[in-house]
Order: C-alpha cells, then sequence, then structure tokens
C-alpha cells in the first residue's frame, strides 16, 4: 500500500455531518417498527430554524456591486474588511489584532484549522489534542503526519470548568508536544474552560514554548451568564505562539457562506496566507463582504438568539437526563450536547445508524471526538424547539429497544 | 530550522496575482520620469472590463433562499447541481461522468488543484512539471514534498502543439515519476497541445502507470477555431489515473464566488472530499448554486466574449512584436500572453517592481512560472481594450530605459 493510501485510510468523512447519504447500511438489522415523526438533523445546526444574521446577503451583493476589487482581495482577505473585523475581534477578545500583520479571513473556520494546522506541524510533530474534542482536529493531525497525544478531558465530573487534566497536558509538553489545539467552548461537550484552566494552559506553553491554536467558534454563545476567559487576553503565551479562531458560521447561521477568522501570530499568519495561496486563493471575495454584518447585529438580536438556543437546552437536558441510565452534562456554551448513554446491544456506530433509519433522527457518533467515546454521541441543538424536543422520545424509544 | 520552516521558506506569495501590495520595494530605482497612464493590472482579469454571467447572482440568491439544504451540501456539493454540471461537462468533453462518483465542487480550480495534489503524491513522489506552467503547481508539490521534475516545453519555437518535449516526459516517466500535472491551454504560454500531443501523453501515461492531472481552466477560450482535444475524451488512459479540472473563473469572470470542478477517477475525488472534508468542507454552499449559470450563458454571449479577447489579443500582440527584441507566441487560448524581453540592465523580479512603480502596470514575472524564464513575464489580457493597449506603449518605454 503506498503512503497517500496509507493516509486516506484515516482520513473517513462518511461519519462527517451531512455526509450520512455516504453511509453503507446493508448490514443493519432493525429491531422493532419505525418510529414516526419529523425529522431532525442534530448532526449541524439548522439554518431555516435559525436564520443568518438579517442583511448578511445585503452585504453579499453589495460585494457583487462592489466588483474586481472585492472579486480578487488580497490571499489574507480584503484589507478594508480585515480592519474592520480585527477592530471587533480586539474589541470581543480584549486582545490587541494589528489588521496588517495578525489577521487573516479564511473558507470557514474549517479553513482556518486547515491553514494553521499546515503553517505549523510537518511529519512526525506531537500535537496535543483533547478528548473529546472536534473530530477534525484528530485527522488534521494526521493528514500532516504529526502524532496525536490525547489529553483527557473528564467534563462529566468536572464541577469548575471543562475538566481538563492538567497533570497530563504538562507531562504531554514535556515530552515534546509542539502544538496544542483545542476547542473553547469544546465541541462536543458545550464546556468552557475556567479562568484557572485558561491561565494553567497558557503558563505551561509559555514554559515548554509549545504554540497554542484556539478554537473559539462558539465563544458568542454562552448560557447563564458564565465568565468565558479569552487566552489571547491573558497575556501570559507569547502572542507570537497562539492563534485565536472564530468565525460566523454557528450561533450566526452563516455557515453557507463558508467565511472564518485567524487571528494572533503575524508569523503562523503570514505562513497560512501562503499557505492559502495554493489551497484556494482566499475566501469568496464577495462573501468577504459578509463579515461587515459580523458583531454588528441588529439591536437585541444575539441576546434572543442564545436565550432561545438556552431554552432548548433546558429542554432536551431535562428529557435526556430523564432516560434510565443517561448521562450528560448541561451545555454552558454553544450548541451541543454530548449525551452518554447506557449499555447497548449494538455498537454506537449502528447505534446511530439505526437512530436515522428507524428515528429519522441524525447525530454524531462519539467515536469521532476520541476514540474512547464508544457510548456518546453528540447533538447539535440549534434546531426547530419543538421537533427538537420530540426527536428526544424518539432517541429514548431507540435506546429501550437496543438497551442491553 | 525546522522542517515547517523549511517547507514555507519556498512558498512565497508575494509575487502571486494581487500580492503586489506586500512586496518591499525599499533597494528599487528608478531611471527616468514616471510615466502617466491609466492603472492596468495584467497579473488578473478585470472582472469590471468583462463582467460575470449574467443572472450568476440571481442564482446566489436562490441558493440563499433554498435555505439550510443549499447551505450545508455534501463535501463533495449539491447532489443536483453535480448532476447538472456533470451533464454539461460530460458534453463538453465528450467523455462519461457519473454525478455521483466521479465529481466533486470546489472552492475554485485552486482549490480543486490542492484537493487532487494531496489526494495523490506525498513526500519523495516525482511529479513532472511542464516549464512554463502555472506558478502553483511547482508550490504544490513542494508543499506536499514531494521532486518536481520539469518537461521542457519550446513554445517559442513550435509550428504545431505546445511544444512539449515528449522524449524529456517519457524518460521522466521511466525514471519513475508518478504524477502529472499540465494545463491545456497553457497557462502562461496560452498554447493548446495538439492532438498528436494529447494522444502521447495519454499513451506514454498509460504504459507507464503515471496518473495525470489536466487543468482545462481555460478551455472554452479558443481561438481562431483551432482544435482543442480533452485528454478525457481519448479513451487512451485508464480512466481511474485521470482527473480534469475546470471552472468559471477565468472567461466567465465567476472568480469572487470561488467555484471549481474536478471531474474523473472515482478513487481520486473520493480523497479529494475526505480532504475537503479538512480542508474548508465544501465550496461555499449558496455559493454553489451559481454553477446553474455556468454552460447556460445567455445566446451569442460566449462567442461575443472570445471575439473581444481575440482582438484585444491581436492589438497587443502587433504591438509587442513591434518592441525591438521583444519575442512572444500569439494566444492560442485564454487571455495570457507570456512575451520575451531582450537583455536588460535590471532583473525580471525587478522590471516588474519599475514597471509597477514607473508605469502602473502590473505584471507576474516569468520566474514564477519555472526557473529559467528569466527575461518572460506574464499578461493576462482579459482588461478594457483600449487601456490593456496603452499600456503596452508604457511597457516599451520601460524596455527602452532599461535596455542594455
Amino acid at each position: 500500500m503506498d503512503s497517500v493510501e496509507k493516509k486516506f485510510l484515516k482520513l473517513g468523512a462518511e461519519n462527517a455531518p451531512g455526509q450520512e447519504g455516504r453511509q453503507n447500511n446493508d448490514e443493519i438489522k432493525l429491531s422493532g417498527n419505525k418510529i414516526p415523526g419529523k425529522k431532525v438533523d442534530f448532526s449541524h445546526g439548522d439554518v431555516d430554524a435559525f436564520e443568518p444574521i438579517p442583511g448578511s446577503l445585503d452585504h453579499f451583493i453589495e460585494g457583487v456591486q462592489i466588483g474586481g476589487k472585492q472579486a480578487y482581495t488580497e490571499y489574507r482577505g480584503s484589507e478594508e474588511i480585515r480592519e474592520m473585523t480585527a477592530e471587533k475581534l480586539a474589541d470581543f477578545t480584549s486582545s490587541k489584532i494589528n489588521p496588517e500583520k495578525n489577521l487573516i479571513i479564511t473558507p470557514g473556520t474549517q479553513g482556518a484549522l486547515f491553514l494553521a494546522m499546515g503553517s505549523t506541524i510537518s511529519r512526525n510533530d506531537k500535537v496535543a489534542i483533547v478528548a473529546p474534542d472536534y473530530f477534525a482536529n484528530r485527522k488534521l493531525v494526521e493528514f500532516f503526519e504529526g502524532e496525536v497525544v490525547y489529553i483527557s478531558m473528564d467534563y462529566l465530573h468536572s464541577n469548575s470548568g471543562a475538566g481538563l487534566d492538567l497533570g497530563q497536558l504538562e507531562e504531554a509538553f514535556k515530552a515534546g508536544v509542539k502544538l496544542f489545539l483545542f476547542s473553547n467552548p469544546n465541541n462536543p461537550a458545550g464546556v468552557i474552560y475556567s479562568p484557572d484552566e485558561i491561565r494553567k494552559i497558557a503558563e505551561l506553553a509559555q514554559s515548554y514554548g509549545v504554540q497554542v491554536v484556539v478554537d473559539q467558534l462558539y465563544s458568542r454563545q454562552i448560557f447563564d451568564g458564565i465568565n468565558y476567559t479569552h487566552l489571547a487576553a491573558q497575556n501570559i503565551l507569547d502572542s507570537e505562539n497562539l492563534v485565536t479562531i472564530m468565525g460566523p458560521s454557528k450561533t450566526e447561521s452563516l455557515s453557507g457562506y463558508r467565511l472564518g477568522v485567524a487571528f494572533g501570530s503575524s508569523k503562523i499568519i503570514n505562513r497560512m496566507e501562503k499557505l492559502q495561496a495554493i489551497v484556494s486563493l482566499r475566501a469568496g471575495g464577495y462573501n468577504q463582504a459578509v463579515l461587515k454584518s459580523w458583531f454588528h447585529e441588529p439591536e437585541g438580536w444575539m441576546a434572543q438568539r442564545i436565550a432561545q438556543h438556552q431554552a432548548i437546552r433546558d429542554d432536551l437536558v431535562t428529557k435526556l437526563r430523564y432516560i434510565k441510565g443517561v448521562k450528560v452534562r448541561s451545555t454552558e456554551a454553544g450548541s451541543y450536547l454530548f449525551p452518554r448513554v447506557p449499555e447497548l446491544t449494538v455498537s454506537m456506530e449502528e447505534f446511530v445508524k439505526i437512530l436515522r433509519i428507524q428515528a429519522n433522527v441524525i447525530v454524531t457518533p462519539g467515536t469521532e471526538f476520541g476514540p474512547e467515546f464508544t457510548s456518546s454521541f453528540r447533538m447539535n441543538f440549534s434546531q426547530d424547539h419543538s421537533a427538537a424536543v420530540e426527536a428526544i422520545d424518539r432517541i429514548e424509544k431507540v435506546v429501550e429497544e437496543y438497551r442491553k
């Protein structure tokens, strides 16, 4: 087997959100009848239930009307929009961002993650990844032929913060980890790192010379007024060793425009631009104009959106906890829940397929987020409220049908 | 120096189109006065002079109105749009394209190139690249740590076809080249491979088991009714070893939407989708809807566009040839000219900077397209006709000023 083939064997995408249609379901045997109900696709947010920021399409149209200047921006993005975005993000994260040096506009936060990883690691580099964390993190390390070092996060039992095992993190750093990549709020567990955790991460990275990429995609959607800590605001870690990633794809429902932003280290951002030049040139030129609506939502719009999500969360958590043997930590930020189910007669991968075929409910298997999460699945609850609640009843029925 | 740093030293982007603003011009000394005139940026086409396909924005807006289904397509692109596009491309290239297996929608043709290269080569693989050819080709091979094997193309002296050195190509294949990547029409020389050249490339690739990626970005813009040969239509090379790349960014002026398509080998397309899943998820969902306008232009629109470009080409070639010592082959297809200038007192990189600062004319240095092209530069003549013609007068003045 050649080395490209080997690399791609590890790069499965069939369990990724939206890819379910490409799965092979030949071997699934259902027990019991189909459970009728309105389809709910918890694999990603429903932008029909929660629509894009009002006015975002108008910004796009204005971008088209600007013409060539907007179509052919610098690879790191339009100067005007970088300036505007840097100011908003500097304010939000209490950090300094020079729009000329410290910020790049990317095709989605996925694009930012790819460019950041491609700009910092290469073959045999050790990369610390939290378990559980966003599934692409691991795949990115594998694509660049690095070595994943998992750091445990006891999110189910922690009372303050995410529950990251800081001792393990220090051991990993001591053993030569080059880069630490993590999401805050955590995807899939929906938890926020405490101020102490963030400070300690920064101190360890600084003392061992480790680069850090922090994915803050969901950091605007905080529930119950919990305290959120921006790593970039700490001034502990050398700012040239830190990249922060954000974007308007989730809470703001602009995923269809493929927009993301990375900011921080000028050295890494510079490399990211060089890489972007051969990956996709730039984030869609006209699309970039849509960033004008970001952090510029109508008065009260964001507060309402957060409240609506918090209400869905409350109903789903209550109903999930009612299912015997299900354990779930309530989401502190973002739109994810990561429930753990009791022992079943089928594997998690089978359970997820059964749920889709038998109950019209799509979730993402926990194993995508770390090899040990064989009893968990992820749900994005940015959905039609009542449809989501009803889907939990169907999940319960499937759990009962296949309970060991 | 660590291995990431080494890799990025080779990945310069400051001479790439649109990146001129990031160049360091401290050491440029001008001889003579500024030469006034309307700025012409020949580094890429001017989409204000040649506007996007009529109705393309309407398709985008319809895409937004479709909502979630259009925002979250499969990573390889919307099923409906893949079907539509496969049919149009199968017709255009006289090849078979199963929309389910043989086609992926990408963020621009640059995205298609990146995914195709990342899906076929890895460290130490030999990759044959034509000299001259599109500058990202070489950079892609270097990023994936492959080894570039240059194949000469004597475009200036060939009478039939592009002038590819087929003997050299066979030697390279014999020596273990894994992949052959080339553009047809050639970027930057604007020449078309003859039916004989294409047949021979296919035969050699088939007999040595070499994979081929052919970039046909400009294959709709053919001048003087010259015969264009689609490699995919030859049925000589195993179709699982061939990927063809096209897109609507150039002749159709849709670059601001970042859309491209790769079609051919199901194995490679499958890998490209897995890679897309970690690179940028998908081409912008709403953007994909704009492909509906592609190959569906208003009656006569494409013929007129080609005629307009042919007229600009004629004027520029005549004027360029009038400059003593300048050699240029007339464009057969696409919007590029690749003139060679006489000996100058400055290097080509300096000449290009001088041209921009002194004469308000932007071109791309020949060394981007192959190390030996130290006396050539590339011009994209998809520009305002009279501004382009006037810019040649200024180029002439700068040549005279710095002639050895």
